[in-house]
């Protein structure tokens, strides 16, 4: 795979979020998470992705990844830590099966979002949130943030099980 | 769900396209799909996320799809047909089961972007493609195009069963 120039990109990217963070993008970015006060950033929905994943078993959900533009660096660079402003998205959806796929495909074997579920934010700032690794955390249900004793929860979880990749557990997907 | 006003929305992506074309991205740009001419575009792999998809059975796969300016805001409005200068990119890769994320969720359900496998392209042009719906379609194995025979296949599956959204299987996931 050839590189991409990320100087170039890093300023391409940048004049994106810029511009896109003039432009409310709905949701609840007054109402912020408990312990972390992280909040859903403005105009996340169209920063680029990162990767997908598929949660089955009960959860049965489809996940984009999203980053901002200090993320999505980071993740092509293969850059660990991440650096401070790092912001990672990751929307949710129940996982729907899809007629028209299906039609297409021949056998029942396709799957798309299908009702919202949760958006998860997780913000880089080895200041602020030294005493999680550097990252703050937020759960958010219909816009509205998860309850306190749900983001105690948040850093335990990434620190047993993805310690090796700066408590993140999405790889670029590239 | 509040509305994104779509012309900041419009501004803020086309900013973003425009500086992110001048970044080469990548890939076989040279090489255009056989029959429509489709090559992939520079700088896709950072476009905004139109939605996930997940293909069970042989397939195996987990897909992104993204989508330029143009289809976003398409896709987010819910324009019908789509307007020319739309493209649409289907990012495919094998699914693979996650070690980090099956020890977070304690049991075997977590599935992330393994190998990748196609690039597939939809640009929208409905002079040019006038006789296909008003579609270009490209599919790249390791950005290479794949044969003619197997793009003779790609409108008459479309037609056979998305005529009712342009010939475009993918809704936006909100």
């Amino acid at each position: 795979m050839k590189r991409i120039p990320l100087l170039a990109f890093a300023a391409a990217t940048s004049v994106c979020i810029i511009a896109s963070m003039s432009a409310p993008a709905g949701g609840a970015e007054d109402e912020a998470s408990p312990i972390f006060g992280v909040r859903i950033p403005t105009g996340y929905r169209q920063w680029s992705m990162i990767a997908v994943s598929h949660e089955a078993g009960q959860l049965n959900e489809l996940r984009g990844i999203l980053g901002n533009p200090v993320a999505m660096k980071a993740f092509v660079d293969g850059t660990l830590p991440f650096p401070d402003g790092t912001i990672i998205a990751k929307v949710a959806w129940k996982e729907l099966s899809s007629v028209g796929d299906d039609a297409a495909l021949g056998s029942m074997q396709a799957y798309v979002p299908g009702a919202p579920t949760t958006v998860q934010i997780m913000v880089k700032d080895s200041s602020k949130y030294a005493e999680t690794g550097g990252w703050g955390f937020g759960r958010f249900i219909g816009g509205k943030p998860t309850d306190e004793a749900q983001h105690e929860t948040c850093f335990p979880c990434h620190q047993a099980n993805a310690k090796d990749h700066d408590f993140v557990f999405t790889r670029y997907a590239p």
